[in-house]
This record gives C-alpha cells, structure tokens and sequence, in this order.
C-alpha cells in the first residue's frame, strides 16, 4: 500500500522520520512517496500545494503528514501561503471528518496544568467538521460606503453538510460511551441554528445516543471546569480548531495527540494536532509522539491494519512508563531519542 | 446619579439584588430604577428589549445588568429571544469595549481546575470587542441552488472599529505591565488579516507597549498551558466571548469574575460574565461576587468613585479569605449569605 509522506514545515520532517522509522518496524506492507507541501513547497516550487504533491495524496491509500507554517511566508498572498496546503488537501481530498481524540496518558498525569484528578478524568474524541463553515466561505478585502478598509469572510453550512458531519459524530458516540455533544454558538448564529435543527432532527435516527447541546463559550469553559464529562464533541470547523487545541492541552502535551481527517471511504490523511512550530524546528526538541500515534491511526481507519496500530500504541505508552520525556513532557530527550525509546520496546 | 438595573433571566435578579444591597452601604449617592429585560421583559411585554427600558439605559448613568437567557425562550423567532436584549443595549449604546479581567483571588487557588502554581500567576485583561464581527452582520436561511436549507452569517470587521478597540487594548496595556497580544486567525481569514494589519499600523503609535500575536486556537492551548504569559489579549467578539469564558475558569469560577461595556465616553454596562444559568435560579445558589465586583468597576469607571470601588473589592477578598463560599467554589453558603458576608465586612 502507499503512503504519501507530506513532512512540510518547520518540525513537520524531524517528526515524519520518527513515525516512518517505527512503521517499518511493524509493518512491511507500505511503500512511501514523498513529496514538498507547504513554505517548503513554496520555496522549491512557487506553490504551497504543487500539482505533484496533489497528485501523490490522490493516488496514494494514505497520506502521512508532518505540519505547515512558515513565518517567512506570512507576507505573501494568501492563496500562496503554507496554510492553503492543508486547507487544498482537506477539500481537494473531500476530506470532512476530523477525528481528534483526546485522552491523558496515565504516565503523563504531571504534565497537564490541570489538576491531576481532573486531568485523568479526560478521554473524549471531538470531531471536526472540516469542508466548510468560515474556512471555505467567499472571503475578501472591500472598501465601505465610508472609504474604510473591512475585512469580510462568510460563515456558512448546509444541511447535507451538517448531516455527514453529525452521523460520524453520532456513530462514533455508538461506538464509545453513547454521548454525543453538539457544540454551537445558535443563540447568536444562524449557522450554528441551522446546525443545531438539523442535529436535533438526525437525533431519531440514533435513540441510543444521548444527545445535548452546548453553547461554544461554555463549552470553552467546561474543557476546564469538568472535562471528563464529554464523550464525544461534533463541531464546525471554526470552533472545532480552537476547542481541539484546548482540549489537546488539557490532556497534557499538544505534542502527544494525534488525528485523522478521513474522507467517506475512510480514505485519509493523518498529521499530529500541533505545528509547524518554527522556533523549535531543527533543534532535535520535538516530541514525535503525536506523529507516531497518527501513524497508527492510520494503520487502524485506513489500512485495515489494527493488530499493528495496537502495537504502536502500547509501545508508546511502554516508552512513557519507561520515562521517555522530551522537553514538552518536561523532559531532555531528543526527536530521534524518543524514536529510539518507542522502537526499544517494539 | 441614576443607575439602570437591569436584573433579567435567570439567576439575574438573585445576584443585582446582593450587589445593590453593597452598593447601598458604600455610597448614598446612587439612585435606581429597573426595568424588564430579556425573557422576562419578552413575557411581560412581548419584547426581550422593550423601548422604556432602552429609554432607562440611555438615560442612565450606568447600567447594573444580570443576565438573560431561557429555555422557554428558544423557539421563538431570533429577534424575540432573550439574547437580543443585551446584544440591542451593547448596539444601541455603542458599547464597544468590554473589559474582562482575569485574575485568581488568592484566597480560591484550590478552586481552579488548574494547578494552584499555575493558576495563581493567572492576571490578565481580556478587552473584547462588541459591536462588529459575525454577531452582528447580514446572517439568515436560505435554499441553495441543490434545494437544501443553508445558514449563514457574515464575519466582518473594518479599519475604524479594529481602531478603536485596539486603541483600547494599548491603552489598557500601557496603564498595567505594557504587553498586548492581539488574537485571531489571520491564517484563515480576511477579517483577521485587516484586524492583524491595523493592528501593527497602530503599534507606532505605543512604542512603549510590547505587541505580539496569536492565532485564536493557539491562544486557546496557552490559556491553559501556560496563562500567567498573558497581561492583555485583545480580540473580536465571537473569539472574545469564548476567550473570556475559558480564562475565567481558568481564574477559578465563572461566578467570579465581572465585566464592563464601555462606549467611547466611559459610559458602561456592568455585568457579570455567567450566564442565567436556570438550572439554579431561585434556589439561591447563585454566587453574587462576579454581580459585585462588577458594581466596583461601575463606581471606578463610570461613576468616578474610585475609594468606593477599592472598598466593595478589599470586603471581597476578606470575606473569601473568611471561609465565604457559594456552591460552585465549593462551599454552601447561599446567594444572600454571600452578600450578608461581604456587608459584614464593609
Ligand atoms: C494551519 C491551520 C490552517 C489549521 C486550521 O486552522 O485548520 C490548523 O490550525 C489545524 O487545526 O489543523
Ligand atoms: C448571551 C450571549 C449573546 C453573550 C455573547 O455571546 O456575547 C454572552 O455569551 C456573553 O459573553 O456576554
């Protein structure tokens, strides 16, 4: 099978060489291709997304990818910029579905700023509409009646939108706990009012989900306040950025969690929730722990190859018990020490 | 001088009464007069913002408001929810900027959900603007041109209103540590991008203050990794809003923290930043400190009674560090025996 491998920017390579290094391990089935996206491919090729790196994730059964975002290119036009790379792939691809467990390693209890009771408590996916809402809405600079510059940029769903979003929502509560949160800001938004009818409306179709409702901003607020008490979150793509981060932080490190954005032939692509984190980027000092989890995310919803992802996971967890730490675990290990650490115990 | 209360939904009437009973003690220079608002006002009179007690805010030289919301309310037409009551009194009055400090008390770092190390280095002002932004541009339903149901909003900010909020938040800098960090999603969007560029425009003009930037999903992760890095944020309305919640609980509870709305003349809306919450209205759960702190800064900022205001939150803080503690700070004093703690003190 072939994986496309899109390292990108920044850290994206340091933690890409990670996962491969370990997929080889417990697999020989792949065979990988790789290609620029990103300020990378920006710099060698004139494009954040080139017709051959399109190409290699169309054609390729999965795509591996590190992260985009290169402050060098923060002045160019914004179809030239690394982000467009990411944003192509996810709509070129039909790639809706952004699936973002979050979830506390034990071993890690000490590296979340919650309390270590509350952080243990979390174990949550929240999925991601990510095709539509203000990401892909007509967008632009005008001028207004008075001569101002202003800004605009149009939120929008529809209703076959909203559904395909919320049945991977309300299977995936299936397949876990039952609960499924909808998340919205509908007491201001006619996007979001939209989204909560056509919730509601799916909701008879799955009597065995427990469905509610919660507004964006207490929903920002309870991912501190009582995290544990969410199963499974489904929102748009705009809140669903932010809340994912926040999440991802509460469970300890950005550094450790993975995601998957899948098509609806579970074809997918698959990247760690961090960035490209420029400051960081050829120091040796990023954790590819996320990387290496989104490796195995693949190995599970696109290859049909879970016995192999299950190893990776448990091997990660052996190596956290074993006390691998980078510097975001508070630790002194290396990008290739942790690699190192994981590959031990396979 | 004439004080608008505006009590609402909700656990709203439970917590302007206490703040008025302090409010009495420390000042005889006020006099009130409420009117309806929100679901109440709606029930009353058919109008969540009814035209006398619009008529009573403008006349008014500062407005006590509680807080509006009600399920009963949430099938009615949008216009007529509870919702548009405060969001028609921050337009009406061009109640652009509203201030939400952040800061844990001392005396409840065992209240946060973060780690008391963390938490305590939590002193921040989050200046959120409130007049623009998705809240407040075209939005509706409509039908594609496949037959479906669609919602949509616009997202919009031009160079005036991102001026004036901005001036707001280098002010605000200048007059506390001198750090700004602006917050949006210039990566995504083109109201972010003109947001990002007035931004540095103006910078020139406050050498003295330090500005940085954040995208708001990165924000996010920081207010829980690491919130003791932020002096003032400065952002949207709809980032501001779920900004503002999270950092309050952050901050210890929610039933903390308060807030002013401010027009360009000092004239201001003070309330606090929880919801009606009716799941505990009228059992007198309510914890009315956020009501009263927000009575402190309306003696501050409208009224020009600063000793009054440093007076209400000294009592404040002593009646914490007295063992006062409404149910969501773990105790079980209720809403007037909060207010009864604080009188006992001034
Ligand atoms: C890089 C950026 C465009 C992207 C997003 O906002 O979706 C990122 O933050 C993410 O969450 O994958
Ligand atoms: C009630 C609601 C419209 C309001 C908002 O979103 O602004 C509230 O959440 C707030 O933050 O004051």
């Amino acid at each position: 099978m072939l994986i496309a491998l899109l390292p990108g920017d920044g850290i994206g390579p340091e933690v890409v060489e990670q996962a491969v290094r370990v997929l080889n391990v417990v697999t020989d089935k792949l065979t990988y291709e790789t290609a620029p996206v990103g300020g990378a491919a920006y710099k060698a090729q004139g494009h954040p997304l080139p017709a051959a790196t399109l190409d290699l994730a169309k054609r390729a059964d999965a795509i591996l990818f590190g992260a985009v975002g290169d402050p060098d290119c923060d002045k160019l036009e914004r179809h030239l910029r690394p982000e467009q790379a990411i944003l192509g792939l996810r709509k070129e691809l039909a790639l809706f579905a952004n699936l973002r467990p979050a979830k506390l390693f034990p071993e890690l209890a000490d590296a979340s700023a919650l309390r270590p009771e509350v952080a243990t408590q979390i174990d949550m996916v929240i999925v991601r509409e990510l095709n539509g809402d203000v990401y892909f809405g007509e967008k632009g600079m005008r001028t207004t009646a008075a001569g101002l510059r202003e800004g605009y940029d149009i939120m929008s769903y529809d209703e076959g939108e909203v559904r395909r979003i919320a049945r991977v929502g309300f299977e995936t509560a299936q397949a876990r706990n039952g609960k499924l949160c909808s998340v919205d800001k509908a007491n201001v938004l006619e996007t979001s009012q939209l989204w909560r009818d056509v919730v509601i409306e799916m909701s008879a179709d799955f009597p065995d989900v427990e469905l509610s409702h919660m507004y964006v901003d207490n929903c920002a607020m309870q991912l501190v306040r009582n995290p544990g008490q969410f199963d499974v979150i489904v929102t748009g793509n705009l809140f669903g950025d932010i809340l994912s981060d926040q999440a991802s932080m509460c469970a300890g490190s950005i550094g450790m969690l993975p995601s998957a954005s899948l098509d609806d032939k579970q074809k997918g692509l698959y990247e760690p929730i961090h960035g490209s984190a420029p400051d960081i980027a050829g120091h040796g000092k990023a954790n590819p722990l996320a990387t290496i989890l989104s490796a195995a995310m693949m190995l599970r919803y696109s290859l049909g190859l879970p016995d192999e992802a299950d190893r990776i996971e448990a091997a990660v967890a052996k190596a956290l018990a074993g006390g691998a730490r980078s510097p975001d675990l508070g630790g002194t290990m290396t990008t290739a020490q942790m690699g190192d650490a994981v590959l031990a115990v396979l």
